[in-house]
């Protein structure tokens, strides 16, 4: 199933897709339903109302807008290590999101008073279903609820201002997540093998296979429940392939007015217009 | 006022410290009181009860269990940033902590199975009461709620596998934080000027001025709100002055058996027994 999380007169709902239209479940949240160890890939079907709404008419909220964590993994992508200029680790290269730089499908992503470097990564983010700690490499798909495309904007001056990137991956307005969840069962096992592009003003900067990732989704899973606690609702967005803007000549940052789109086969597409913070 | 969270009867409750007792306030969360915008330098004398618990009877919890951020700064005192083998940047260096990384006051530390390099650093921690984007340096400090004690446990081996720290800074059971949220009234402005030290088995291994760091509290939270919208409730942990046993020669990891405590002048002492993962 597809999930939607939208605002419909200024509150939050939780809709399934059905091509052009959103099929209303009610006022819920991701977070609260799998908290509650509810199983997505069949909630929707047993749950949704006789009402439906056009995508055109709602305003898309992030699948989850309160994540307990959001885990981003960087260097997973071999060709993106080197373009980087890093030596590829043997280990996963883990930063994290805060809650507040989250925006939905559609929502300007929005380049900062503070610097014009706003650069794009697209990406597959992991929703979990259940957690815990030491989970097997085998066992780690069962804790996946779905899928959701990731643009992990970043503000390449503030990521390297010191050793620690976590500011320039914090903006406010710089990490689009949507526009839907789709569950588990409808994708390849790991999302393995589907093909990720991101676009800029319709021109396809950053192509790869997800099968390219150098840790993939179960092995993610594996290895950060031998750290920490793991709960149903951490999002784990799985690193950017090769392609970013900021290791071009000339460099190709976004500005006011460009789009920035998304795809992966089964996923959809996650298109965010460009604003300047002024304009947002 | 000086806030304790606490289990009573498997139950949160919030009280406020009268020497050797609590005050007990009721079931409440300092993350919703102060989301509710509720101000913690009055809330105590006017919603205390009559009954008192002695804090031997009770489980302590840290001040706010679930705060939407938790920002830590590393590097932010020169003479670790000269141990820790760094440039001093001259830009905070930021990095985030989960909130599954948190225990209590009294709670253990705990060393895990895939590492025996767990070490310390002495803290405090700041607690907002209001957030926003853009405050000034000068706005800043009417921002706080109060500060409290942190030890920043490091797993170094894991902090240093990959460029970022973020899993060496984010184990199950190695940010020990409390006992008290101490109200900003009751402390120097920007908690300046305060004796911040660390024990391991009674002998200090941290000393340092709090005046001593390199981005003072007003500073942090009006760069972090460049980038950010700082909300109620977060948390910004400020960093460590030297001492740390990775630095050391040899190495002083802390070990099953040991007790380290984290004391400053008005906040009392923050004190954490570790444990081996496997008796946690």
């Amino acid at each position: 199933m597809r999930y939607v999380s939208f605002l419909k007169d200024g509150k939050q709902y939780l809709g399934v897709r059905e091509g052009q239209a959103i099929r209303v479940i009610g006022q819920a949240s991701l977070e609260d339903l799998l908290s509650r160890g509810v199983d997505l890939a069949t909630y929707g079907r047993d749950h949704a109302s006789a009402e439906t709404v056009s995508t055109a008419a709602i305003t898309y909220l992030p699948p989850l807008a309160r994540p307990p964590k959001i885990i981003c993994v960087g260097l997973n992508y071999a060709d993106h290590t080197r373009e980087s200029k890093y030596e590829q680790p043997d280990y996963p290269t883990i930063f994290l999101r805060v809650q507040t730089s989250l925006i939905a499908h559609e929502a300007p992503l929005v380049r900062p008073h503070a610097s014009d470097s706003l650069d794009f990564e697209g990406e597959i983010a992991v929703v979990l279903a259940k957690g815990g700690r030491h989970i097997s490499k085998q066992d780690a798909l069962a804790c996946v609820a779905g899928y959701a495309l990731f643009n992990d904007g970043s503000v390449r001056e503030y990521q390297f201002k010191s050793p620690q990137w976590t500011v320039g991956k914090n903006f406010d307005g710089t990490g689009a997540f949507g526009p839907d969840l789709v569950t588990a069962d409808e994708l390849p096992p790991g999302a393995k093998g589907l093909l990720l592009q991101t676009r800029l003003n319709g021109e396809v900067v950053q192509s790869a296979s997800t099968d390219d990732m150098v840790f993939d989704v179960a092995t993610l899973i594996s290895i950060l429940s031998e750290a920490m606690t793991l709960e149903a609702g951490d999002v784990i967005v799985t690193g950017t392939p090769s392609g970013i803007g900021w290791a071009r000549t000339p460099k190709l940052m976004m500005k006011a007015g460009d789009l920035c789109e998304v795809t992966v086969e089964g996923l959809g597409t996650l298109r965010n217009p460009v604003v300047d913070e002024t304009t947002a």
